[in-house]
């Protein structure tokens, strides 16, 4: 499996630096790889309570990602899904505790308890006022007493962060930190499992299941179940997750991504989440977002915690940290009316026997081109250029009587209009846009031809086609550039205009970009094509 | 391919709704569902200019993640790659644009330039004053005069984003949009392609392969080339974009997640990125993180421009967005200075000839008990209490002469400190705890028996043990709970504490949790054994 690491062994201390680097001097790490691998604060003085997680690495942003200023004074980083030396939990603590004293937060597993728990006692011995505490949200394992830490873990950083950089003593933060752990609980599912660097994939999720109730350490989940979509999959995880809830009470939900889901299906599964049968008693939401992952596992986990009005001002409070989401409010979608003007205003219909006749002979230089058209495209396309441009002009011969034919200012953007409704494919819109900005160019004064100019200017700024590059422009260009000489002179100029794109054997716009310059050579652009006729036939 | 998703067809809806419903109150959507998925600021009074963007979806966070004070004002949603259509853009326009006037800001596709270019005109003909930008930060295809748009587009929302904000004009924000948009370039690399909702995935990248110069709708990169490791992969990125940037000038890198690499492997590849040959031009940095994504591709993309002092007050200016990740210096790494106290003091060693007899004593009981220790944990584990604690006692008894013997204080810690080093697994680091929280007791001035029972209290919190979890602890606590009695007293309290974990079917802690009740019924668990044996040798 293909990873973006370099060697196995440097994966978490090259993590840290990147960390570090990208922190703006917020951040530094300790000295002392490649065991001792410490995140720590720059900007700390020891004068608050200290607050130190960490453990296995492959969850982040957890935890190097949310020390900073009213989160985490140090994150103590282990290989991926392994717990840190003793010897590096120490080096955290000693480098940050002060007179304040230490509270360490330490997610449930064996390892993580035994390493910082005895790191603790040796910083004892140094005299420091070391605590404790033991995140344990996990709902999946009912029957087991020592239940895992999962990302519910975020909620205790954000709430004893808060409180320590508010200069709370120790026993009061271990105290708002026990209390959250206690209210705190978590729920994951997922579709696939992750990698763990140098390790093979491990399979075991077949197609149609999803695991229910997993760790974050590429263990199993409790139980394999049947995955149908995003709302059956949040449907089961609220079902398990509503009776750690307390009744009545207001609760914050976090939704958190375990690493490999996009960012658009957890936008989903937030909507399912709000629609679901607890969603209005989660008022308030932290993410979707990536905070406790497990490498790239393709799934999310949930957990939800009663906050009272403490913790909300804790949750709320901002900090410098990208990783951190904030809390925002979670409610009804609020739908905005649509505005007025959707359906085009369209012109009064009126009649101009002179204008009828030139915009129908028009049409009918298109609708006799359309074999020759056709097989001009041929060469470089799917052969329907003459059939795109004969069905347009029919259509509007046929929408002749709705047309304002004698207010020539409206006539643009009503052929603009009709053009957009009837002519499929970029040539629609792009014919479209020329007339409706020679609408625009006429209705503020500009000649008829200035205002062909106009729409001639846009159209190369919206398509982005230049001459040369062999489209209708190079026979549409030279034409309107002359017209105040004649219909004669323009009509030559869009014949000469449109005969050199059979020399251009690089097309660097439209369709044609994509075709093999031999196709090309020798034959005239249909659109190029199309342009000229029109002209030679209007001089004719 | 497994997805967080329901029916093909509601995708984008469902996530706006998500998007939505996570903004407390920030964000509104358009009524228009089905084909209208717009969405809006609720705090929006149009005197200022309104910034709309947009295109396909499937690279959330952008565009919808990114509406908001001081950078979007409204974003236009198609389905997943698809452009939005024409009337969901005016929607769009008209419900943003007052008297200041509207900027599109579009990504160089053709169906976005189509479709933006067009609602721009219809717009035009209600009076409203609109202007688009086409951003084209891509550099894979030098040869294409259509560069395609990537997230370099995050530099354009965030800088126009903040002159609109300050109150600047139409003309300004255009203005400073080209301009980050002619100093912007971005190349991608994946090692793996995304999967587009309900079709098969393209397995077009052959193991040891990566693309090079991908776009984020899926097509192919610009070429595959043999990855080996992040290094390489940053190294080859860097020396493709190194061209593009002014010699001389620092320059802003994002570095984007384009969905599913794991934020670790982004980690490490920032670090590659300050270590590479343009590290040190690189001052600052905007991620790494997943702002616009192309589903869950495993890749990445990184994007420079030369900000000068205004764009630099842009970009660092504060939104209320958890999708921007700001903008943060990148420089070296700072290294904190281990803190002293790592190697632990050791304490002076002294004799203390009653003392040296009676941990001697100790230490041989679990000498001659290692072969039935090890029968009994051949029941439940792998057989090697016994083995394990006979080790420890011999390394003990070598280490007598260091051990301060006088001094019965430091010698609980000066034991675990010892045992620590010298016991391997859980049950090692355990001891050491149980030991080091004794002396902490024992130095402040606690008896003997007292400190015991308080390392015994540390030792449960940390290991998470309860008496009737058939460990160590069944027959260890009754035991200090008497002591004051009488070793006699003791003994028996321990060895009937013993007998009971051979009646408990389900251990709760430690490695026999995971074993079968029938395997375990009837033995007595080694640990109680150890400790029942100990007390009644010495009381006997």
């Amino acid at each position: 499996m293909k990873q973006f690491i370099n060697l196995k062994e440097n994966i978490v201390a090259e993590a840290v630096d990147g960390v570090v680097a990208a922190s703006g001097g917020r951040l530094a790490r300790l000295d002392g790889y490649p065991h001792v691998r410490v995140v720590l604060r720059t900007n700390w003085d020891k004068s608050k309570v200290a607050l130190v997680s960490g453990g296995g690495s492959g969850h982040e942003p957890a935890h190097g990602g949310f020390v900073g200023e009213g989160m985490l004074t140090a994150a103590v980083c282990g290989d991926v899904f392994a717990s840190p030396s003793v010897d590096a939990v120490l080096a955290g603590i000693l480098a940050v505790t002060g007179p304040a004293g230490c509270l360490l937060i330490v997610k449930n597993y064996t390892g993580d308890r035994l390493n910082f728990g005895l790191a603790a006692e040796r910083a004892r011995a140094f005299g420091l006022n070391v605590s404790m505490v033991i995140v344990d949200d996990d709902i999946a394992l009912p029957h087991l007493p020592q239940a895992r830490g999962l990302a519910g873990t975020l909620m205790v950083h954000k709430i004893a962060g808060a409180l320590a950089e508010n200069g709370a003593d120790l026993d009061a933060v271990k105290a708002a930190a026990e209390r959250v752990i206690a209210g705190t609980h978590t729920i994951g599912m997922s579709l696939d499992t992750c990698t763990v660097p140098g390790a093979p994939k491990d399979e075991r999720i077949q197609p149609g299941k999803a695991e229910l109730g997993l760790g974050i350490h590429g263990e199993s989940g409790v139980e394999q179940v049947d995955y149908t979509d995003a709302k059956g999959a949040m449907a089961m995880v609220v079902e398990r997750l509503s009776s750690s809830m307390t009744k009545g009470k207001p609760h914050v939900a976090l939704l958190n991504n375990l690493g490999g889901a996009s960012v658009l299906e957890m936008q989903i599964l937030a909507h399912e989440l709000r629609n679901s049968s607890i969603g209005a008693q989660l008022k308030y939401i932290i993410g979707p977002a990536s905070m406790m992952t497990s490498l790239e596992m393709r799934g999310f986990s949930f957990s939800v915690y009663p906050a009272d009005t403490e913790d909300l001002m804790a949750l709320k409070s901002p900090v410098p940290l990208a990783a951190w989401p904030g809390l925002s409010g979670f409610g009804a979608v609020e739908v905005a009316e649509l505005p007025d003007g959707l359906r085009p205003i369209k012109p009064m219909p009126s009649d101009h026997p002179a204008t009828r006749a030139f915009v129908t002979r028009c049409c009918e230089v298109f609708i006799e081109a359309e074999d020759d058209l056709n097989a001009l495209d041929a060469r470089a396309g799917d052969g329907d250029t003459g059939t795109t441009l004969a069905g347009a002009s029919r259509a509007l011969i046929a929408a002749m009587d709705r047309l304002p034919l004698a207010d020539h200012t409206q006539l643009y953007r009503a052929i603009g209009l009709e053009l957009s409704q009837t002519m499929g494919g970029s040539s629609g819109v792009l014919l479209a846009i020329f007339f409706a900005a020679a609408g625009d160019a006429a209705s503020s004064g500009q000649s008829l031809r200035e205002a062909l100019k106009a729409g001639l200017i846009r159209m190369q700024e919206i398509g982005g086609a230049r001459p040369g590059d062999r489209t209708m422009i190079d026979a549409l260009q030279p034409a309107l550039e002359i017209l105040a000489d004649g219909m004669d002179k323009a009509a030559r100029a869009a014949r000469e205009g449109a005969d050199r794109t059979a020399q251009m054997d690089t097309a660097k716009a439209g369709r044609s970009a994509y075709i093999n310059p031999e196709q090309l050579r020798g034959h005239v652009d249909p659109g190029a094509e199309a342009v000229a006729r029109l002209f030679e036939r209007l001089s004719a």
